[in-house]
Parts: structure tokens; C-alpha cells; sequence
């Protein structure tokens, strides 16, 4: 049960880069659990991680590896080797080690990433049984059963794919991304594998998705949990016709935009397919003294479980939004330089209901799948939105019965 | 559905304090719906009030008229009077004025409380129609019909006593409160109603009742939603025969024990009856650096909507618990020094599971109405605890259904 409609796009190659997916049986036994992703030669790469002080074993392996020169990378979904300790460690290493004894190249030289279950032990055997099968599937067409490879309570597969134009030649950029409880700020259980045939240097890659993912990835919440294994990766094999991208180039605006694009289409795929959602809910927080400020009251009100159940009845109890903006910890906010919206409708003017305000107005757009909650909060000239969804039935129920 | 054995206790009469209820069908028409408590002349009052940022307008006129010696409480069910603007203010000092006039007193002497569905006008034709039956009621044996006429989405009424003596003479203080949704840390939608004979100074009175709010409804959440109306008052009558009580000695700690004991009482009810809860959890964080490091922890926990749904489903799902601890900000933490518990059953010791762990004994204890999850963090000697439940079906449900 998905927000929209959310097909998977057609994803042209990516020169230098290919994809093969195999079973290994690590949950289930008749889904492709394993996905290896292979770079060419002078491929760079750029990669961000969760903040959660707890990370798995994979995170820190990956962390390490991404100084040399990674050539491969191997997720594996069903299971998420943390919080298994001094074994887990053993474990995503031995991962890498196999696949590098199977590609004939460095285990360091791999970065290995987990999804699923916390706290089981990764079963290696199985991996490195199914990784020949990966290894003899790559090919640059693979990104649907990439996609598919990496979901765990996912309902869809999520794909984006952007191409531009930089001097007459085509960069293309292609991301797959897995959701989608766990989902909040500062990266979640999310992993976004992004590709591209670009050709720059790997300080400025690393730094245009580290702003790619503030703006996107950072941006949604399903549950306020933040995971210990998110990652995003950005891949770049340099075998596009276009010239190399600057810093602070026209060409590496154009880039970045796109990467940025591609980012916030991901994002949106993993809110779309949040745990139990029916709605999706754009929180847009105007009129804020600073970024930061607009955030971090965008963030409150999409972490409200009052509100959140609220949007699932389609209920326009839009006290709730007020308590939660009340509650965000600003400084010195005025309730009468306070306005809310509900897409188009004004629900909160000069501190109470907008003496216009109906409840019909309020029920019609209540009922709408896709809502904006417009909050303008009469401070300064920053705005920041937030993407979240709705809190079900379905969302205790997934939650309730994820291990049995 | 409340979690254990709750009925309502015996409360005795507090001399100089009276209570009466009647019903003004403010939301609906068969249960009382208004309280008033009245107090001796030469009663001391003390408040402390919710942080939301959006005050009702009866908390912001209860914050004003404590300065004038109060000897009225009007408190309503079933409407909020928040996010009601200009209007709020007006017909909440308009409910003092018609009280006053009943009774004989001065408006600003009568501190109005409303709880219940934000953003609706409130219905003071009724309260105004309802309030010389509450005044005829008046009695010091209404404590449980008290209990009951603040409730909204509670499922019993909640009241404690307790009786100390001191130099051979009796001191009693009475409580009720109400929850039961919107329930977080600094005063929830939570209303809490405190009297005693005893004698002290009004400073004291408020120092003693602060103190006791911190370490009583400031540990407890439902759903990390801080309601616009909270508020918790402390009386005092001075009726008691006991001497007056005064700073630093033995009698203001006997008595502050005992202000501290009821309020950790209603507290407990009031997670006992959280919307929805099947299961009490503590939250005992140990070994932290400092107590507002433990209380970090004990709420980063106790919110989590995805170690609550667990609770909810007996799933002994400890990863949850660690990821938890591991995004709770808590700089430097070492995950190989975290231990968590489950009651008496070590789950997690050296950044991973105990080997001594077995699903079987941590299925037995979440099996249980009542668990301690105990986290040590390794870091310190500091220790604190913290109260929520779980999040089951029914939370979506009375929330999506509230105000239908």
C-alpha cells in the first residue's frame, strides 16, 4: 500500500558501472537478497552514513574501505549485522574477503551493506554461496532487480533516473533507494545507491551529495527512528563523453541540481512507501528566523503521533498542528503572528480559527491523498520543507509482526 | 483498557477544602463535565503550568490570578479553549466572572482549567447554566466524583492519598488527575489537582510542589505530544492541627516525601491509562553521566514509536532498544559498555547480544503487563527513571476517532 502511483522508470546504462543480484536465502528463500555492484577502473566514490552513535559493523567497514578506492559493493537486505558485536565485525568483513577472493581483487577494496533485522547473526555462509551467481549476473541493466534486491518491508521498488547535457554530451545519473520504517533526519534505515558517469574529483563528489542528502534524505521522517545502518552512496565512473566537472562551474551547478533532483525523488519513493502510509504530507515551514529553525518546527509537527493519526482519519484537527508548533522549543514565538494552511484553506490566523474557516473546507482537503501543511510562522524570510506520512493501523501492524 | 488493577482509593475529607461537580454538556450531555474546588480563606495555592509555547487561554489567565490569592478552582471537561484567540481569553475570564458572581468573590480569585478537543469556541452559556449546581454540590467528600468529571479519554478516574503525622498530628493530601493522550515530558494534557491542610508559606508550598512535578509527570510520555493546557496545582489549607511547616526541616521533608509519592502515583495512573496501552514500561537508565543524560536516554526510548509497537506485540526486539539508545545524542557513548535489560534478563552486554541470552527468556518477560527495560550506560553514577506504554491499535484508533 503505496502513496501515488510509483512505477519504476525506465534506467538507461551507466557506463562503467553494472549490477547483478543474486538469492542467498537470508530471510526468505525465494527473493534476490544480495545485490553486487561493480565500478570500472578510476571509478571514484562518495558516501555518507547514519549518526546513530550505535552504527553496524557494515557502516564501519564501509567507512574504512571508502579511502581505497572502492571497486564493489555488496548489500545484502534480510538482515542488518548490528548490534552483533565483536562477531558482526568478523562477519561484514569476511563478506568482503569472499567477494574479493570470487572478482580477484582487495577486500578493502569492497564496501559491504546490511538492511533488515538488528541483532541476528549474518549468515556468511549463505552470502558467499549466492555471490558467483551476483558476480556472473553483473550487467549495466540491472537497476530494477537492484531495486528490488535491496527492499525489506518496501512495497515497491524505487528508481530515479536524470540526465543532462554538458557541452552537447550526456551525464546520466541513476539512484535506487530501499525504505521504510525507521525513517527519519539524519539518515535511516534507508540505503540510496546512486550512480553516475560524471567524470570529477572525489572531494567535490563527496561534497555534492553530502548537500544533495541534507536536502532530501534529511528532510523526511516516517517514525523519528534513526537506523543504524543508513548509507548513500554516489558513484561516479568518469566514462561519459562530457567534459571533467568543476568546482564552482556552471556545469557542476547543472549536476548538482540534477544529483539534488534525483535525491529528493528517492526520498519522496521511501515517504510514499512509509510503514502503513495513506497520505503523504508536505509540511512547509514559512517565514522562519533561519533554516534551522524552519526544520526543526517542520520536523516536530511530522513527528506528532497526534498528528500523524490525525491525517489518517483525514480528521482536520489542526489544534494538534498548533500544540506541536507550540511545543517545538522556538524561542520567544508570537501565537498571533502564527498562520497555518491546509493546502490552499487558512485554518490558524491571529492566534485562533480563521473566522473564515469552515470545516467543510477543512474536511475536502482532508481527504485528499497527497496535503501540504503550509505553517508561516511571521519570524523572517527562511522556509524549509519536510516530507512525512500518515500513522495506521497498518503501521502497528507491520511494526508488531516484523520478525515472526 | 488500563494496565493493572486501578480503583479509585478511599479519599478522606481535607478540611478547608470542598469539591463539586455538575453536568454542563459541554461535549456531551450525560456526564458531569465541570468541577469546582473550593478553598478556606487563608488557603495557599501553587501551579505549575505547560511549556507549549501556545498557552490556552485558561492557562494564561490562571497564571495571572495565582498572584491574587485564589480561593476558586473552575476546571471543564470536554473542551480545551486553546487556539480559540481573543475570544479564548474572553470567555475564559468570562467563566471567572460568572463564578465570582455565583459565589460572591472577585474574578481574578476563580483559576480556570479546560481540557479536552482544541479550537473550539468554548460553551460558556452552559458552563454559566451548570455552575450553581457545582456551587450547591459543594462538599469535602467529592473527591471521586471530581476525579471522574475531569476525565476525557480516560478510562477510570484517578485519585491517591496520603496521611502523615506530624508531632502526633495528622497532615493529609488528596490528588487526582487526568491523562490521557498527549502525555510528555513538562506537563501533557494532563490536569492535576493537589490539596492538603497543611500549613506553610506560599513560596515553600510552590518550591515543594515543583520539585515533585520533576520527578513525578516530567518522567512520564505517552506519545511525546506537550498539550497546550497542562497544569498541576498544589492547595493548602492550613487547617490541619500539625505545626506549620517551614524550609529544611524534618516535617518539610515528611511532607515533601509524601507531595512526591502522590504525584508518582497519579503519574503511574496516568500511563496505566494511556490511549491504547497494553503494557507499562519502566525506563531505567543507570550508569549515566548525569541525570539529565539518563532522562535523554529513558525518552529517546520511551518515544520510539517502533520499540513501543514491539511492546506492544511481546516482540523481544532489543535491537530497537539499542538503536534507540544509540540516536539518543549522547556524545561518546561506547556500545561495548551498554547493557540493556529485560527485568531480570541481560539482552545486550559487550555491543552485541548476551551469549547467554535465549529468545525463550526474553519472550517469557515480555510475555509480562508490567516490564523494566534497564539500560546502563557505563559512563557514571547517575540514575533515573522514566514511564511510558506501549503503542497498540487502539492509540491510532481513539486518535483517529477522537473528535468524531
Amino acid at each position: 500500500m503505496a502513496v501515488g502511483q510509483c512505477d519504476f522508470p525506465v534506467m538507461p546504462d551507466i557506463p562503467g558501472i553494472t549490477l547483478g543480484t543474486a538469492c542467498a536465502g537470508i530471510k526468505q528463500t525465494v527473493k534476490d537478497d544480495i545485490l553486487v555492484i561493480a565500478m570500472a577502473e578510476e571509478s571514484i566514490c562518495a558516501a555518507v552514513f547514519t549518526q546513530n552513535a550505535f552504527c553496524a559493523a557494515p557502516v564501519l567497514v564501509a567507512k574504512a574501505n571508502l579511502a581505497h578506492a572502492p571497486r564493489w559493493l555488496l548489500i545484502n537486505s534480510g538482515n542488518a549485522n548490528a548490534g552483533t558485536g565483536e562477531q558482526g565485525m568478523q562477519d561484514a568483513l569476511k563478506t568482503c574477503a569472499d567477494l574479493a577472493e570470487v572478482v580477484g581483487g582487495a577486500a578493502n577494496q569492497v564496501l559491504p551493506f546490511s538492511t533488515g533485522v538488528i541483532g541476528q547473526p549474518l549468515p556468511t555462509d549463505k552470502i558467499k554461496t549466492a555471490l558467483p551467481a551476483a558476480i556472473n549476473a553483473l550487467s549495466p541493466s540491472n537497476w530494477d532487480k537492484a531495486a528490488r534486491a535491496i527492499m525489506t518491508t518496501d512495497t515497491f521498488p524505487k528508481g530515479v533516473s536524470r540526465t543532462i547535457m554538458l557541452d552537447g554530451q550526456s551525464v546520466t545519473i541513476n539512484g535506487i533507494s530501499k525504505g521504510a520504517g525507521m525513517i527519519q533526519p539524519n539518515m535511516a534505515t534507508m540505503l540510496g545507491f546512486i550512480a553516475t558517469d560524471a567524470k570529477m574529483d572525489q572531494p567535490l563528489l563527496q561534497a555534492c551529495l553530502a548537500d544533495a542528502v541534507e536536502q532530501s534524505f534529511n528532510r523526511i521522517t516516517v517514525d523519528g527512528d534513526t537506523s543504524t545502518n543508513d548509507a548513500c552512496v554516489l558513484m561516479a565512473s568518469g566514462a561519459s563523453y562530457a567534459p571533467e566537472i568543476l568546482a564552482g562551474t556552471e556545469h557542476y551547478r547543472l549536476f548538482a541540481d540534477a544529483v539534488i533532483e534525483v535525491c529528493k525523488q528517492l526520498a519522496e519513493w521511501i515517504i510514499r512507501d512509509g510503514e502503513g502510509a495513506t497520505k503523504l504530507m508536505r509540511i512547509v515551514v514559512e517565514e522562519a528566523l533561519n533554516c534551522a529553525e524552519s526544520v526543526q518546527v517542520g520536523k516536530t509537527i511530522a513527528h506528532s503521533p497526534l498528528v500523524k493519526t490525525a491525517f489518517f482519519a483525514g480528521d482536520p484537527n489542526w489544534g494538534r498542528i498548533l500544540a506541536a508548533v507550540g511545543r517545538a522549543g522556538v524561542e520567544n514565538m508570537i501565537l498571533k503572528d502564527v498562520e497555518i494552511y491546509l493546502d490552499e484553506v487558512c485554518i490558524v490566523r491571529n492566534g485562533g480559527r480563521d473566522p473564515a474557516y469552515t470545516e467543510e473546507a477543512g474536511q475536502q482537503v482532508m481527504n485528499r491523498e497527497e496535503i501540504t501543511v503550509t505553517v508561516k510562522l511571521g519570524r523572517g524570510n527562511a522556509s524549509q520543507e519536510v516530507l512525512t506520512c500518515d500513522f495506521s493501523y497498518d503501521y502497528v501492524k507491520i511494526n508488531a509482526e516484523y520478525r515472526t
